[in-house]
């Protein structure tokens, strides 16, 4: 079946931001990355900056009292306010591919799409060094060191991608295309993505 | 830097065999898959039928008297026939890659060429249908099914990369192209890797 959405899961600093957005210019397609945070909020009457804070990127996403809430949502007849987040974005990525061609990056897109055949699922990863020289560029320095900054961001999607699927984040088997930008370039990995949806069966 | 030799990794019954030598044979470049046990054989002075059955498929290597064997080699001043095996094959390895422009498939070349930069690490998989189709057409029915046969080898191959290297096996960051070939087909993924090693920076 001919593909018309990508979904593209991205380590932090790999740059899978600007190739997702890249890709979708190209092909002429719908982009939503933060875009899904408003519409989000309009769906679950949450405030967007709630949902900056703690849609995938949630600090909360490998604590305790995270899980607990998620765990316990629903049991005393009320979803906890992180579980209507997700359910509100589950919806609001299901509504898009229903409607449009699109590239649509992280938040547990791969899986919640898990089941069209019109959908290619990416993965963008790239060694430290390229990812650290990349944050620097892109975001400055902080109070933290950038490898441990990798590693938290890291650290938090995987925990959330685990916690919302039952899978683990980052194997290849749950990906049709996985690609190294620090070493093919962000103008290839851009080709790659555009080929792969070339294929019409 | 340009790349001029490409390993692939592949899941059982991926089709990553045929992928390789397409992509060998578009790019006039050499191919190594079972070749490369005529040669390990001439250098270890093991038969070709035991290197054949003791590789990476090798039923030992998930065993605890083959890990046993890996383990205690060298302590009593003699290399098991095991690390023998291990030793030649990665010598096998590192020469051809030192000689000519190829494709290796298997036996750890992506770990053992990992320091190389002139190296494109590919990863080939596909999801159990499409592998259980190709299985059965060009090995045919045998009296295990194809699902235990996929779990088998597989487990075998993972087995066996662990035990070698310090990696797992399958996990996007450890390649720089994963291709999904149920997915893609097999064209479009020689077509994706001639596309990667067309990069000359």
């Amino acid at each position: 079946m001919k593909k018309r959405i990508i979904t593209i899961s991205r380590q932090f600093g790999s740059g899978g931001h600007s190739i997702a957005k890249a890709a979708a210019e190209r092909m002429g397609i719908a982009f939503y990355d933060n875009q899904l945070i408003t519409e989000v909020a309009r769906q679950s009457g949450l405030s967007e900056e709630f949902i900056r804070e703690n849609e995938e990127y949630a600090s909360h996403s490998n604590s305790f009292l995270y899980q607990l809430a998620m765990s316990t949502a629903g049991t005393y007849g009320y979803p906890s306010v992180y579980q209507k987040l997700y359910e509100a974005q589950t919806k609001v990525i299901q509504d898009i591919a229903d409607k449009e061609s699109c590239i649509i990056v992280g938040r547990c897109a791969d899986y919640i799409l898990r089941d069209r055949e019109d959908c290619l699922h990416v993965f963008i990863h790239a060694d430290n060094e390229h990812r650290a020289k990349r944050i620097l560029e892109k975001y400055g320095a902080t109070d933290k060191t950038v490898s441990q900054r990798i590693k938290d961001k890291d650290n938090r999607r995987r925990n959330y991608y685990r916690f919302h699927t039952d899978r683990e984040w980052g194997v290849a088997a749950n990906y049709n295309l996985a690609l190294d930008s620090g070493v093919l370039g962000e103008e290839l990995c851009v080709e790659l993505i555009c080929k792969a949806m070339e294929k019409d069966n």
